[in-house]
């Protein structure tokens, strides 16, 4: 028997599943046996919860409504494996469970934080000579991987930021007086996410008149200074900020606030408030009409925005993995292990990208964030490189298989 | 000459564009010469703020981009008419413009509170004799007009609103912990959109859980032994909830917690908070995991998710706001004034839906709110006869003319 198994990590992406699809499609046309599929990630494979996932993609139907689906149709855990030292027991259970199915391959779909199961794993793989492959799928709407030119889920997350922000200016601007809103845009640490908020800008619309990313001190003096500029034109303004801007003093600006706080398992804060703390005090300043608007978790699963470039990268890095892990290296006659599947982008115009394997240890736990030249000077807005960056990625559609009026999806156990 | 004039007043929809549309092509097939528009409504027209549509509307490609706007082409406002006592400057002021252009014809296209100036300039040219038409083209997406069976725009926001919820049902069952998420829908005093939501539910989906209006009483403690009761089943729980929802005293919900608050110039409470007080409720009796998402503006402008059925339907009105006030009638010999184009839903299954006029004095400045036998007993979901209802009305799609990435657009002034 030649198993392989598949999970997913972390927040998801509306093309997460396109991943799946290219795992599990590739390793069977490789001749796998059985695609067995971890529901909820590792913290399923330690409770045995596991799939067949050919029980569940039958047919083409099947794989088509697959990819439109947004969140993770295996679910999706934020579990981070202890360090090796002191727990050897839970890899030995672990392991033992992989022997028990017959993994010859184990593929797992995140970001930084998933990376960091791969890294583990191939690592007490490597320790106990065991021949199974570890290949990690890079994800994240955040786009803060290292060596990968950009993750998938990404692209089509830009593309509908970019869309809603185009909606919310044309929305802005209809009355007769001025409206400042304020769009809050997902991103802790790194800023691409809200650096979308760019590409409104075109022959149809005037484009967000302000950007701020995490990578910059933000500055509320300068930030109230700069929008009362802009009132001067006497017309409605939309600013696109992250969640994750932060004061001098190291605080997010949302801490300012008078709001509900709590941290996850990562030791992530949960933020939220941002838009609505800087609207009030744009309020307070100028007395003029103001809107926060939080993109929230729409950025991550509004699958019926897709972008068609993505959801093909998305698949082929899920399908790459398996071919790396598969396919014998010359020298050691062996798949790969412990690598991730990077995107390369060899020319940007026409744009063309291929797939590249990466040391896990190069990107398991790093965060990739906006180079400092890529923001204008008074970090108010960024560069035209950041959106000649973005630009190739949020292209083309994938139009949702419209059932009954409304996007149809496919979830888990639907053959029951 | 024979022009005639149309302005869009109020919040804008998904859908006032074809309304707009409808009213500049038929006036044009039924041999108006100038058609011409008011910039920000009323108020526009005040300042002889006045546009020639022709130059806006130049050909087949500026129609189908027009279509698929969202936002009131021609701007927008919020002002009332003074009532006419004490006032009849205003009113002369109006009808000296209305002359000076060589006005047949007014279409206003709007909500409750923008059919209170059709009804005025109607009444004030009966009082005068004057030869010019009045008639109200109805929008909102709010659902909230007397007589109509539904109103252009609601049908988009409902199917909006719908596709979101599967969106974030999928996105709330990933991980493998409950997730609490309050989703707050736009609707002061009326439930018809936040009831849209019931149709996330079907073979694909689980639906949401519960669903809150504001025309029942809201009771937190008995809000928060439901959630507790469907936390026992270990799973993610979605839950509606209207931005207009009041605890028995009176108090709409978000005015519970700390926020900013203020009131717009018809006197209606600017509204914000109420998934967040909510979902903070939540997390502090039972300390699970909440998240709060506000739809926002997103509702009324989300153009890339439209209804077919509600765009045509939108075009309609405005065309037949046209032809009732062109067509001469049998006994009076002149066209109608002091009407407003309703729809009427002739048969259910197949939908079938004509226009009829009705007296503007019957439905300017009223609320329609859904009927108490369509919500359930305990005040938690909606029935299935309100499902029925909406369901043809989100019913097929317009595609966005996809320009670079991006739904494209066509603004004010283009042309220039």
């Amino acid at each position: 028997m030649k198993n392989v198994i598949v999970g997913q990590s972390g927040g998801p992406t509306s093309v997460i599943n396109s991943s799946l699809l290219g795992v599990f499609q590739t390793a069977k046309d490789r001749g796998a046996d059985i695609v067995y599929g971890m529901v909820h990630g590792i913290k399923g494979l330690l409770d045995e919860d596991i799939i067949d996932l050919s029980k569940e993609i039958r047919n083409e139907l099947d794989m088509d409504l697959l990819k439109r689906t947004p969140s993770s149709f295996l679910g999706s855990c934020r579990y981070k494996l202890p360090d090796l030292e002191g727990n050897e027991k839970t890899y030995e259970k672990i392991f033992a469970i992989l022997k028990k199915y017959e993994i010859y391959a184990f593929f797992y779909i995140g970001g930084n934080d998933s990376m960091d199961t791969i890294m583990k794993l191939a690592d007490y793989g490597k320790k106990i000579k065991s021949p199974i492959r570890f290949m990690g799928v890079p994800k994240t709407i955040d786009n803060d991987l290292m060596i990968t030119d950009h993750t998938p889920g990404f692209g089509s997350a830009a593309k509908y930021i970019a869309a809603t922000m185009k909606e919310v200016i044309r929305d802005g601007l209809v009355y007769d007086y001025p409206v400042v809103s304020v769009v809050e845009v997902m991103g802790r640490n790194a800023g691409w996410l809200t650096s979308a908020a760019a590409l409104a800008k075109g022959d149809d619309c005037e484009g967000v008149d302000m950007i701020f990313l995490p990578e910059r001190v933000f500055d509320i003096d300068y930030f109230l200074k700069k929008v009362g500029e802009l009132l001067k034109q006497d017309r409605s303004i939309v600013i696109a900020v992250s969640e994750g801007v932060k004061v001098a003093d190291g605080r997010y600006v949302c801490e300012l606030a008078d709001h509900v706080d709590y941290v996850d398992m990562f030791g992530h804060k949960q933020l939220a408030g941002t838009a609505r703390f800087l609207a009030g005090e744009v309020a307070k300043k100028y007395g003029c009409k103001t809107r926060a608007i939080e993109l929230s978790s729409l950025q991550r699963c509004a699958a019926h925005v897709m972008a068609r470039v993505d959801m093909t990268e998305a698949f082929n890095v899920g399908g790459a993995a398996v071919k790396y892990a598969f396919d014998a290296d010359e020298k050691t006659g062996e798949g790969m292990t412990g690598m991730v599947v990077t995107l390369k982008r060899v020319l940007d115009d026409p744009y063309i990208c291929i797939t590249e394997p990466a040391d896990v240890h190069e990107i398991a736990d790093i965060e990739k964030k906006v180079p400092d030249e890529w923001i204008t000077k008074d970090g108010t807005y960024v560069t035209d490189d950041l959106v000649h960056y973005i630009h190739p990625l949020i292209q083309a559609e994938i139009i949702p298989l419209w059932v009954n009026g409304l996007p149809h999806h496919i979830k888990r156990g639907h053959t029951d």
